[in-house]
């Protein structure tokens, strides 16, 4: 028995497949490298219980023919798909990008899933599913759902085609809605931003915003200890839970200052305008992570903790590079 | 300036059509053809303010030159897209079915409005974007979004992908959380199945299910009364409004029991067994206009008097026939 990843050659992909063979399972990663990296699987291509194989799953044929070939050494029973478009600023302008990585990714891996008897997913959505919603803490039961990015939209389209399927040929779902996650191989955020933006500008750091702008942040180590959590505790038939930091979070300027502090501390911050990023970053959101706590589990590190180490990480990854 | 209507030649596009017309609009009508028929177009295209062309809009090509063509005569200021799939139980073995007929179409319709410059939308968006709450009320803010069936998950994904466009290139969207609709031209549901039944057996009615399934009924009069009241009315950016009858509903039993006596008096009712009709059918759900009759709107017809209304209009369209 194996368990499938989808976008195994990402941030999130990798970090799982390690906890995964450390508890002894056999993975079988696939990834189209589009924003995965080869480099990544560094740590995972000597073990025993992994395979790799590049394929773009929106490539229906070539993700059947990938699941053959598998599934000759062993049966999948269980798909974690994490497989999305990452870059979700590259989304605002075309709304084609997240529909071909975001939602097609999912909407294959259910038709394969259909069609092998593949019946238990683990899904990565996202808290951009929810939109802007103010003050108003975002929990699991809220609505409506109206995102404000395409990543969110085709998140939230990948959850209701997940639901449905869940009604049929699924025996169970796990819906992870992520928070901002940070750690280590860092591909993307404001945390690599500003430690590459230093190291080649000692002098400044320019930060989009005022800086104002507050979140969130959960270790990566943390997000996948919460999924395995609900994937071994929760009961129902389609899970959908809220993983996050226990806190309000802390902003850019947090960021902005703890990254020079290890980066280039003579350094000196200049702030733009306004508290948004980009056009559909949602500017400062309370995310509830109750019903997760209610199952049992609360993350060891707060947002400032979490920041703090991952900062760490990436200086150190980026001074490896 | 003209409305663009796509799935005008639907139940619900002919009847919002005659209603624009009458109010002076100019009309500029597509669809596909492939579930609505020429035949309801009749009442239509006599109209100098209308306009028709077939065109299947998943076809994007082919999309832009018809409007490129329509514009032509005059500029389109508003969509409205009620072009779908129709046929819930089709989509339920086939999930391509829906998502380019459900949500391709609002992808695309999305794509043109954004390149043509068109800013505002009405949508036909659907209760089943809400899935099986058991006894809670349907309110617009509930949560999560579950949908059963296909048509309900690209009915969400369509509302996800307005949503994040009225971020950016739309000035206002309009999202109608439709209940059953009934009234003629009857293409499908419960009543014509009844009446169609009963021309062809009149000793016997054959039910899916124990009949003990109940829903809310709202005549298409109505529906369209409702969605223009909104679109005049209310005030946000993104409009979420579900439209719907204001009581509990009506069983299937009294809709079958009211089509014999209609149609065949000596008819005997023969009932299935289980309260679903099928996979996918939300067996009673309690359907909450509370934010609609607060905007101003409530319907002057209850469920009862709409199932009666819309049995006598679908016998004499069928006798018509």
């Amino acid at each position: 028995m194996a368990i499938l990843i989808t976008g195994i050659a990402g941030f999130v992909g990798v970090n799982l497949a390690q906890e995964l063979l450390r508890h002894g399972q056999r993975i079988f990663g696939i990834d189209n490298l589009s924003r995965g990296t080869l480099e990544n699987l560094t740590g995972l291509n000597g073990h025993a219980n992994f395979a790799f194989a590049e394929v773009d799953i929106t490539n229906l044929p070539n993700f059947r023919s990938t699941i053959r070939q598998f599934e000759l050494t062993e049966n999948i029973t269980e798909i974690w798909h994490l497989a999305a478009n990452s870059d979700i600023p590259a989304g605002f302008n075309d709304s084609t990008v997240d529909l071909k990585d975001t939602f097609m990714t999912t909407f294959n891996t259910l038709l394969v899933m259909k069609e092998f008897g593949i019946k238990s997913l683990a899904f990565a959505s996202s808290s951009a599913i929810y939109g802007d919603h103010g003050d108003v803490p975002l929990v699991e039961n809220l609505g409506p759902l109206l995102p404000i990015s395409n990543y969110g939209a085709m998140k939230l389209a990948s959850e209701a085609a997940i639901s449905v399927a869940a009604e049929s040929y699924l025996s169970s779902a796990f819906i992870f809605r992520f928070p901002n996650v940070i750690g280590i191989p860092a591909t993307h955020g404001v945390m690599l931003d500003f430690v590459r933006k230093l190291k080649s500008k000692p002098r400044e750091l320019d930060v989009l915003g005022n800086g104002s702008q507050q979140k969130g942040y959960l270790h990566v180590e943390e997000l996948v200890d919460a999924m395995l959590f609900i994937r071994n505790h929760s009961q129902e038939k389609v899970s959908v839970y809220n993983i996050g930091a226990d806190d309000e979070g802390v902003t850019v300027k947090f960021i902005a200052e703890t990254t020079v502090k290890a980066v280039s501390p003579q350094a000196q911050i200049v702030y733009g305008e306004g508290n948004k990023g980009w056009v559909g970053d949602v500017p400062k959101f309370v995310y509830s992570i109750d019903k997760l706590k209610k199952l049992g589990w609360t993350p060891k590190l707060g947002s400032e903790q979490a920041v703090l180490k991952a900062i760490q990480q990436i200086v150190t990854q980026e001074s490896l590079r």
